[in-house]
């Protein structure tokens, strides 16, 4: 039976949207148990609201609530009492197998970190999510933002977590193919740490097919794209961007002619088929990568729907990837890394005494 | 009367791309002349079988053509009698408003820059091409691969060429918005080097809107968006990508049920229309900006089509902006922000002795 922690007070919009997203959920999945933390009283009162099926939910109370825009620090520091810090606390404590919040992306990657710590070998955890892809494939993209700048060591460990998550959800998949964001397919392209970190995977362990570009998170030719939070942050609104935009488009062209609208009648099976497909709630929930502990983020402006799907997301990982098993997973990687780098230094010193 | 010097043997196909594409453009364009730079027998065949007006096209021989992969620094060096180098000349040399190739672009870039020079106050030339955005807006990004590492000074005068760009071709529009491309809009968001960059736009003569996300290329809220070459490049594969992606998402939707194909029957002119208006040939045409002289890199992988539509690109801009115009309100521009920065240091000192 899994139990998933949830920040009932979190997002925008708070219980209007948690305890009916949460409510919709349970109804789904029939084996799994709620932890609903936040005011207990308010709690009680929006899940009777939304007809939740209450033995399966355990209220936690909570007397604080970390504001959308409060800065990660003084909520790690004030909001001890927190729906979002309880709620983790509920992971680290192994009362649940994974924390859900729509609250403060900052926060809660701050207050996941401090409870919950990274995994060894891990210096910061990234925020990754599936991007759907050509032939039902889901690419994994990391890190989405938590970490705007980056070293090639901290890259190559965002390709090793992403890798392992990958294989512990899909392995019948094989091994995963790792592709470095790049601006272009050639080894020696890019910036100094794109060149660097390309070098250091190359040396590694993992499915390694090299530089991939912005296109490639679309194709379904490789499984976990790596890129640095600014650029891969920057790419993951691009993509909410165009596909909004595409959208738009889509409505304006059967719009434009009195043919064009009645032709839409007939359409609107396809069109919503189209919809649905590319629905943005159906991708929500991010997950925060490296931490001893899954920790999924919703986004803080979702309706019920989308909630429900971050909640389904971390339900997925629960129960499919074993947390354990990725860690041995990612030291194993990380040792092999350090091992081509050992032989790549004793084979420079050779060398220079050679010379 | 307008005149462009066109690099007939550069592009994956060469002269079966660029002959039929010039061809289909002097037709549609009454009032310009070509000058088609290349092996002359060559040329001149693939324009009589394209049935080209040869009234309006000067043939100029050159002996060479740069490679694909072809190291610019190889290009320039071995290759001066290149078809792409003569093009360039041309426009060094007053015969033609702009120069066209779909040609290598690293080697485009270098000979560009190498002949024709960079304005006063440019250190490196940038990328920029428009991005269709909402409302029938159209959005200039730069830069799209030119400079993988670019330092606040040097994102700074990206801003300037493309804003007085935007201005020059679009002076109807007014002062151009301008957006420094990050991961949030709050002014403390992203690196070290973008939050430099806002400080130095902040303080310029710009109509500088502030940080804008990867979406807002979208949504005409911005007229000019300014990354480095890593970043612009990523995003602009993934928007070709995603519009690739939703284009076989609407074509698999609409073969899924019988219903759906019959209702595909009825939508084909929305779906034409759809498909016409974001056709990735309308938009082929990079410019080459910050140069003394209007450079346009078409697609190396177009067709006739897209040959045209760059030479389309390249028409609008020698007709419409000005390249004196240009330069000099890059120079006033350039002058405010050394302006600003001499004051902010005077500032600083003033602040430092009253300590």
């Amino acid at each position: 039976m899994i139990t998933l922690a949830v920040d009932a007070m979190g997002g925008d919009s708070g219980l209007a949207v948690t305890a009916p997203g949460a409510a919709a959920f349970l109804k789904q999945q029939r084996d799994v148990r709620l932890i609903m933390v936040g005011d207990e009283a308010a709690v009680r009162k929006a899940l009777a609201e939304a007809g939740a099926p209450m033995e399966r939910i355990t209220i936690q109370h909570a007397t604080q609530v970390v504001e959308m825009d409060e800065a990660p620090q003084s909520a790690l520091k004030n909001k001890k009492d927190s729906s979002m810090r309880i709620a983790i606390n509920q992971v680290k404590e192994g009362n649940a197998q994974a924390a859900v919040s729509a609250g403060n992306t900052g926060a809660l990657m701050a207050t996941a970190r401090f409870v919950l710590k990274t995994m060894a070998g891990i210096e910061r955890p990234a925020i990754a999510k599936f991007i759907p892809s050509a032939g039902n494939h889901m690419t994994l993209v990391l890190d989405l933002g938590a970490n705007v700048d980056c070293n090639a060591d901290q890259l190559t460990q965002f390709a090793v977590i992403g890798s392992e998550l990958f294989q512990a959800l899909y392995p019948e998949k094989g091994r995963p193919r790792v592709g470095l964001l790049n601006v272009g397919t050639e080894d020696i392209k890019g910036t100094d740490t794109a060149k660097q970190t390309f070098k250091l995977l190359r040396g590694s362990k993992l499915n390694f097919v090299g530089n991939v570009e912005g296109n490639s998170v679309f194709t379904g030719e490789v499984d976990v794209v790596v890129a640095d939070g600014f650029v891969g942050n920057i790419m993951l609104k691009t993509i909410e961007g165009a596909v909004k935009f595409m959208g738009s488009a889509i409505r304006e062209e059967f719009q434009r002619t009195l043919f064009n609208k009645l032709a839409a009648v007939a359409a609107i099976p396809a069109l919503k088929g189209m919809k649905n497909k590319l629905d943005p709630r159906k991708f929500n929930g991010a997950i925060f990568l490296g931490l001893r502990g899954v920790v999924i983020k919703s986004h803080g402006g979702t309706d019920q729907t989308g909630f429900m799907y971050a909640l389904e997301e971390a339900c997925h990982e629960a129960r499919a990837a074993s947390l354990s098993k990725i860690e041995q997973g990612v030291a194993v990687q990380l040792a092999a890394l350090d091992e081509a780098r050992a032989q790549e230094a004793a084979e420079g010193e050779t060398a220079n005494e050679t010379q």
